[in-house]
């Protein structure tokens, strides 16, 4: 299967991310809006901190890039898909707290409990969380409610209890928090990662999609792309917390061995977990099949996110 | 202005409280809904612990008796009230946490860091938050997308950065965490506390008139309404904290005080916090008048909030 030039893909990446900082900029302004009373200060300062100026912006490109499959107008994709970002900012924000796994370090600069305080790290996540609901509801997102009711409902879905944050739980018990740790095996860990991180990546997919009306076969498919890119995406963040050099990483590595986090590497080895990323990327091919030629960006994000060194 | 009898009053609001128990009970059940993975048992069992068995469910009341006064249907009604109720006690499993208010004892009860850990405490409040707009996005609530739509971006709005969230900074900042204490003057603890408190209990009013379908006017006067009890609740509330029975609250009294937090009560005295009290509940029945005896219910629920011993 053809895939499109690596620069080419870059250059689109870095496009979208661009696009991504200026509508994240905006929706994090210090005015107050309609139905708003004011915007504190070091509240917003916060806001700012943990999602401005860093970021592959991966999950708004999904979202994009899905939609452009579909023919949905890449403006009300690009809104949801900072919507999702916020979503996913928050994650990052209340995951470094010292309660959680007390990172330092976070895209090359200080977490925002090192940067502000952790009262300003939580409730900055709180609000950036409930922003991105904000968002979605919004008509720019799309003209049609039930199109935002759908984003709203799969977006809790993925980010809930039966979703990131229950993978979250799943993950600190995983190191032995609450009993004695116990080894988990390649399912279980699939099961948690699926949840911890790839909800919000089959989300971004399956945005795309909500937002171009897909049929259910399309919709399926996408899923499928979703789900493989999704597990790529935590093998390819596993190996290099392994094999990755914190300068580039702007973040700390080994890390996940330190806390004893469950991982596929750890399980089936660094040699085992590139098989399984070849395998996730053929069968994100796969899925891809019936959309032709107009998934070749889709595609080439599939071989981007298993093969990255950041 | 004729008030419905205290004995019929809290009959209805027990009544509201033992439905909203029950409906809260069946969106906090272990079995993953279509879209999640699964519910692990100590988040799931965290979210339990912070919202079952206990409070008034005052914001479920509010959001039901104002829809009654327009003619929406209740069982709607008590699910966006208990969507409200979520994202009310979510706010105060991460109010309570120890880089917050920090504290051991909630509704008579260990909170949810002392109860689980702040971990646990931290991934409930984001997941509760979460499912609040999931469930504001479920057809039962209203069929029409554009209600839903309005009730989701109206509760965003009043609970984030410009809402309550925002309000929650305020308040660490006025007990000068963050720099040189400086007593607030009388406008700036009201605009504190309509954010911190009143915005919810505003969005619980404006919500049974989104759900009614309510005219502009008929809006005007029940979010004058609404920020009228929300003011008179947060000022009882001050009161109880210096003149309550930790007893009877379920919760430390005299915290305010020791933690230097702005209050009307420390700013204008007992007495005039009392006379405050009286003005509200007039602007609250002033702001009814249109209604006559059918917001009855909701005149009592003024007198309830501003002379409320628990």
């Amino acid at each position: 299967m053809a895939v499109m030039d690596f620069t080419d893909f870059n250059q689109r990446l870095a496009a979208c991310a661009s696009d991504a900082e200026i509508v994240l900029a905006d929706l994090l302004q210090s005015e107050a809006l309609t139905g708003e009373t004011a915007r504190p200060e070091r509240l917003i300062s916060a806001m700012r901190h943990a999602v401005l100026g860093g970021g592959k912006r991966l999950r708004p490109f999904l979202v994009t890039e899905t939609a452009a499959l579909f023919g949905a107008p890449r403006d009300g994709a690009m809104l949801a898909g900072c919507a999702l970002e916020l979503l996913h900012c928050y994650s990052l924000v209340h995951d470094d707290l010292p309660a959680m796994d007390n990172d330092d370090l976070r895209r090359g600069k200080p977490t925002v409990h090192k940067a502000f305080d952790e009262a300003a790290a939580i409730l900055c996540g709180d609000a950036l969380l409930t922003l991105a609901f904000d968002v979605l509801a919004r008509t720019q997102v799309h003209k049609d409610a039930n199109v935002r009711i759908a984003l709203i409902s799969a977006l809790a879905r993925a980010a809930g209890v039966g979703g990131m944050a229950g993978g979250q739980m799943y993950d600190l018990a995983a190191e032995g928090r609450f009993s004695k740790k116990r080894a988990l095996g390649e399912s279980e860990i699939v099961t948690l990662q699926a949840m911890k991180t790839g909800a919000l990546l089959r989300f971004a997919c399956r945005a795309g999609a909500i937002l171009g009306s897909a049929d259910n076969a399309a919709l399926d498919n996408i899923e499928r792309y979703g789900a493989a890119v999704g597990q790529a995406f935590q093998i390819a963040d596993d190996l290099l917390d392994v094999e990755g050099d914190p300068a580039t990483l702007g973040k700390a590595a080994g890390k996940d061995a330190a806390a004893g986090k469950a991982t596929l590497v750890a399980v089936l080895g660094a040699e085992g977990a590139r098989d399984q990323l070849a395998q996730l990327i053929a069968d994100a091919d796969a899925a891809l099949a019936q959309f032709g030629a107009k998934a070749d960006t889709l595609r080439a994000a599939a071989h981007f996110i298993a093969e990255r060194r950041t």
